[in-house]
């Protein structure tokens, strides 16, 4: 009976454990939440700028693009870390925790375009910027519409 | 009158133009509020996790550390476009705008012990990074001090 409390508690332990890896540095389920949001009002205020140029409202400036771009490559790759087991919640669906490899797709997908964005951006040419900045736009979206609340 | 009147309507425009062109980006202050919240959550982030690894609560990591340098520098250039005028609110003290010299002073500081951290993470130095680590975080408290709401 020891014995068994003892194995019991080990795997509590355990299961404990690898669940709170996955968000090990966040110490609750919000700040989680907090993060991967933050991280999205970010990403999207210069990805909103870059469309302003692509959507000519603004005036093309090649290092504030530049700049914008690489901002947006950062960000792209820092959510997914907060969406670990345990994190449920935000505006979140929670297609992301049960098709989780489809989400991990989509997420590739969105980096490689954004990265493509960023490559467009640094040489400066506005025609491969309007078309990265289109595909990236797309990927976004398709993400949103598949994982995230409406 | 008329004149007086017409003359009276552009000046209330042109400071309204300029009023607004230091947040020309946010639709409304709570949008400011919310960006630079963000770029600070983002910032504190990978700021804390060199901190776990300066203090020696998580292995020395020469790539994790220098990405998260990186994030710092960058997040540390852009949360002052958001703190125009009309942007009061938030955890951000009157003083950000009462004596926004001051502001702008300690921001320039905290961005050039933060770009020094960053220099320290990419040379992969333990030792240079704790003492820029050290360096930058007292920035960051001394800002905090002056200019954030306990």
């Amino acid at each position: 009976m020891k014995f068994q409390k003892l194995v019991l508690g080990s795997a509590a332990t355990v299961l404990a454990m690898c669940a709170g890896q996955a968000y090990a540095q966040f110490q609750k389920p919000e700040d989680a939440i907090k993060y991967r949001q933050s991280v999205y009002t970010v990403m999207a205020n210069s990805f909103g700028k870059i469309g302003g140029v692509v959507k000519g409202e603004a005036p093309f400036n090649k290092d504030e693009v530049a700049k914008n771009a690489a901002i947006v490559s950062m960000m792209s790759t820092l959510p997914w870390q907060a969406f670990g087991p345990g994190t449920e919640g935000g505006k979140a669906q929670h297609a992301v925790w049960l098709d989780n490899a489809k989400f991990k797709a989509a997420s590739d997908k969105m980096q490689l375009t954004v990265a493509d964005l960023n490559k467009a951006a640094q040489s400066g040419d506005l025609e491969s910027i309007k078309k990265a900045f289109g595909a990236a736009g797309a990927t976004c979206k398709g993400c949103h519409d598949d994982f995230k609340k409406k």
